[in-house]
């Protein structure tokens, strides 16, 4: 095992750890760390709602979980020499959950996956999932189950859902400037467009007073993805990818978090994922004036590694750009996945899973979801592909009978405060 | 091999053949061929533009490639014994190019990707590549090579790219009038929203009188995917694979076409796969009143097939729904996989090939395309992967040097007419 | 498709076609075709026993099969500026069986795996099965099924059982040199411990008159495989192979035949591959000096193609080096993969196959067999893996109760004559 | 983290420490651990030398490595309820290196592969590698590199090499005197046919007096595979794989260790996995009378992992069983296998490796070993292949000229005490 230059205590919020992450974005908030090109190193990693979500049978933490404190990032690592124009080479040499016994934080042997209500962050099936639902994840090895999506067990493909380095100053402005114009076009709309700064539970590492107020003011939130890399949820981040970030301040300020035991791609429950405190065991190095080198200006690049899950039988479901009420769309392949989604789920309510069931499993196993054809106009074309081999039955289509699932306890469900 | 149903004559246009297929979707359409559940047969099938692309070092047929005429489907095959209600199964047991020596038909040991003019149908990424550009390639065996695409080679992801049911009636009205409604929005735009009906060139089996007066009238176009399957584009339809159509008529009306010696995600040049004729080997049989059984009462679902080309190491791209000029967008991933693909486009310059020869080779290559992230407001995350192993050189970075390759006589291009 | 440069006519006997193969390697046979590096062609192929074996639910041809005929190979294929010290490049494009319809040579829609009896070849587990079986494979696609062996369906993992160069003399007179001393220390056994050259029904090519005598006296009967490649037997010889042969003679002499549909590793039934009559598209090319440059001074070098059938689920038995008789012997790996597979023999028919079955299975469909142990005195340990998506039930072991197979008509088998 | 029910301190011997476990087999060991079906645990285990073995640049250390120390197990574990006729199940949920900073025990960021000399053990290929050698292997990530072997890094194929029951005492008898028998046949060989039991160094759990002393004669050696599992090496066994063992006395009495981080097929250098202390996870089950149920009465079965390292591209060697001096051998797959990676060996020479870093490279790496052919008299043919990707260089052959790797300062060597 390689030095923790990160640790974390798991009985403590991520506030009072002897080390200070932060959860926004900004090129003044100071290292916490200082690594060399060629270091290897382990990091802690708090889960993103730190420790808010709790392992029972209820949906409430879900229905209110404070959007505000998200995420909880473990950084920024300085890189020595790091100088704007090269690219950062971070290998993921390891991720995993908590190496220690149970316990109530998310990460020590389970996790979780949140359907989100419509007036907390909604999901990407918002408007057929209104309400909040929740399934807990027991962990055996690289293997997860859940009382409350029976009869699956699937490997896990683990990664960090977030990784990313520090913007410039320009950049920043950039950022805050082209979102506030999307959230002007409809200021109330619920969900948002986006988010604009918030200073309400920053945490900007060992800032304090005006520099604190003022990097709280002008920080980026953590939810999207952006130049930086930040929270792209790319589920192939997995032990043995080689990631490229375009190097934006000096020391380039490298900082990570939202561990997922496993995902589906696009992360569809919002927080689909299998969410989880955990570890990453990580290798830097830099390709000097690398981002010119390489064309490479923005958005990580990365040679995912060659360890997750291998699964050889699938089955998939297409959907194109039409809506539910029939509308005609053009070319949208996020209409197109959601109506590939919502036919897997149809699908899987025949077993006798209930839609949020089968929505908490798709969200957070390892599908491939594929942008089949994006040029056939009016209609995108996508699909989804579910391993079958996690399905404790047949779940292909045949002439024989059914199998019937038992439901169990289902999913719990908080109704919207 | 099996009993060919549909054979064609590879020195004939489609409407010289003696057998006749169409190039619309109607369910009055007569079957051309009646088979049984559970029969083997073949079918071969001409390229989507019946011969008029070439094997030269231009791309004027590129550029004037007659839309209406196309694609060009062997079909309707009519199974017994399908009502509506039924799912229909179809084994693609393989699919190749042309068993023949070589000739001038894609197919015959070549196939070609086109990069669509803008007014000519364009392409995804049509704002960065408005003019016409062709790529010719080899094939040798399972492997394609480009004089027009240099130190690449690459195992084809075989499949056809159209397959699909007869619509129901109601199901063609439905088409027609929501494409309609779409069309309407902005109906001079270039390239179009949608397709309406177009009698001029309409192939339409052995309908004659006034029958084909109306049908030609009524059938919807072939582009798009839809309720029946049709032009999905889905690369993963590789030999061995199972896909379950509803049936929406009497007889199903099985029809296919559009085959393709490869392709990337997305078919993202818009004739993106390596396009040519060839035949089809399947296998058909029913799941009686499986609509309702399974939940399936739209779009395709399936079981890929486990021989496709088998790639362990890649280089991906990430992208955001944040444009070229710098607008932020909604959760957009079209945007953000043209993102993706654009930064893989760029990087691949810096090794020496033209914008237009990566390009060529992101749409025909066995390219994976995910949507990574879809609920990260307001960013989405899209991600295209390479696999390396296709490059004759090197592909990664690395603090080396960089190769050059030598780009030769580069892609044909053709002006706009 | 490729130029065919060696044309079968399915009905006819190996001896009466347009153009003559052989059955003997000796550097004395003519070229039959004559190609240029770089050069792109097909070649049919026989079956190994030319035709002798039927498909019907008999095993009698089986228990007669005449070895002296075998194998019938396509060739020699001269290739221009080949000189001894080479390296001779094979690309197997595509391998496939006879494309054409149905018909009574192996190959035209079906194929067959036959454990061959103890008086005539036997086979590797021959003292548990002495006597002749058969199973009858049909080809759908990529895909087998056998009406002698219910409820499995897999992919064939279809190449060449056979392929190599021409032997120099020097190399011959190794070969029957070192091989008459083995046959030396056992004369009579029953399988014999190697084949002698037998003029007997040996063909040679055009080879006529007292060259045609001395060479059939000479020529090395082409079961083993030896340093000029041979029948190796290596199932990953699929379409995409590179295959590096040293080059012995002028020309190098380049043969082939011995096409399965699939094999098992080992080829554990004798005939245990699905045997078929079809084509090979190969493309041939030189490394000048390759030999020396390379180390390479006998025995194929390759890499594998990346298309063969994609299995991620196994079930796997392991087997170490003690007798069935509890005799302990030293590391004896042939010995333990007998155990192995003979473990797995023991736990399917407890499912309800006949040991022949299983048995006719292993030696055909796609399994492993590794040397997983090599060391560690005085048990070798080797293990057979056995895809599980082959069969139609859950085949692992569990709580609950066993699928009962039902094993229909069974594999044929012949009383030794 | 599941709870440890093992815990190693790793810088204390095997005999010194707070939980004993043992060197031999016998079933009278009395458990040191007892769990119950479903459960779940971590168990330490020590490297097989249990820290002899250095991490410096000299190989005296494997020279004169004390065989009768070796195995140090973890174990016996009972499961209650367990009864001879039972399948237990154990699911290797994870596996790896020592959890904590880098250190002196090999598995503390580090390990070992010894080409073992002539008179202390010997190797596969012990008549061309007589002499004793070593390489050290760093970890980064489950990634191995290693100075004295450069310019490779490949993923690590990491599992335990020995797992097992304890023996009937009918069981251990039938072993002792089969055994006996073989070493009686040459007793004075060098190195020996098999190991007798050995008082010297026996480590026996908790045993005291006069059934130490009895058990110290009558346990026998760990080295080989058996009907119980034990040392089969098979690299195969990684996170995720399901494991079915024969229970033979009552609470099975489950012992485990020889971790490896990597290994290849065969285990060719003797030491050839990547050996090192570790943990593993476990979870253990049983089906109730499932020897008979299921048919194995000896010899584990089991079901793969997923998770392994997945490469797809190879280059692969053949050999057949001649002997280097041009002995003819009948069908022995072990010389096959022996020639196939005497090829691998001369080949990798070509670029600069010394013959003992290319055997190194071959034990350790996850190459594959397969069975190829194992009916074609007189020859076996064996095929052995590596993955291209762990070389930094392209190793494949071509017309190109070849890369030369600088070897650094080689593998250390020490002389036959």
């Amino acid at each position: 095992m390689t030095k923790n230059l990160f640790p974390l205590d798991s009985t403590k919020p991520f506030t009072e750890q002897a080390i200070l992450g932060h959860n926004r974005w900004h090129g003044d908030i100071p290292p916490a760390v200082t690594v060399k090109p060629g270091d290897v190193f382990r990091a802690d990693c708090r889960e993103w709602f730190d420790g808010y979500i709790k392992n029972d049978d209820s949906a409430v933490d879900i229905a209110s979980a404070p959007m505000s404190i998200v995420h909880a990032l473990s950084g920024p690592f300085a890189i020595e020499g790091a100088e704007p124009g090269d690219l950062l080479i971070v290998d993921i040499l390891d991720v995993g959950p908590i190496p220690s016994e149970e316990g109530p934080l998310a990460g020590q042997g389970w996790g979780y996956t949140g359907i989100f209500a419509k007036n907390n962050g909604g999901s990407f099936l918002v408007d057929q999932f209104p309400d909040a639902y929740k399934a807990v994840w027991d962990f055996e090895g690289g293997y997860a189950t859940s009382r409350h999506v029976p009869e699956v067990r699937y490997a896990g493909i683990t990664h960090p859902g977030l990784m990313g380095v520090a913007p410039s100053k320009d950049l920043l402005s950039t950022w805050n400037t082209r979102e506030a114009a999307l959230i002007a076009t409809d200021p109330d709309r619920v969900p948002p467009l986006a988010l604009p700064p918030e200073p309400q539970d920053a945490i900007l590492g060992t800032l304090t007073g005006d520099d604190y107020d003022r990097v709280s003011k002008e920080g980026a939130r953590t939810a999207p993805a952006r130049e930086n890399g930040g929270n792209q949820d790319i589920k192939n981040f997995t032990k043995g990818t080689r990631v490229f970030y375009p190097v934006y301040v000096k020391g380039a300020n490298l900082s990570f978090g939202d561990l997922h035991f496993s995902q589906g791609d696009g992360e569809i429950t919002f927080c689909g994922g299998i969410e989880m405190g955990g570890f990453l065991d990580l290798k830097v190095d830099l390709i000097k004036g690398g981002m010119d080198k390489y064309g490479v200006s923005e958005n990580a690049i990365f040679q995912p590694g060659i360890s997750g899950p291998q699964y050889s039988e699938w089955l998939a479901f297409s959907g194109t750009s039409v809506t539910l009420d029939g509308e005609q769309k053009y070319l949208d392949s996020d209409l197109a996945y959601q109506r590939a989604c919502l036919h897997a789920i149809d699908y899987l309510t025949k077993f006798g899973y209930s839609p949020e069931q089968a929505y908490l499993l798709l969200g957070s196993a390892p599908i491939e979801g594929r942008l089949s054809g994006v040029v056939d106009i009016p209609n995108s074309c996508a699909t989804v592909y579910l391993p079958t081999a996690m399905f404790e039955f047949d779940v292909t289509p045949s002439k024989n009978g059914l199998h019937a699932i038992d439901p169990g306890i289902g999913a719990p469900k908080a109704d919207n405060p």
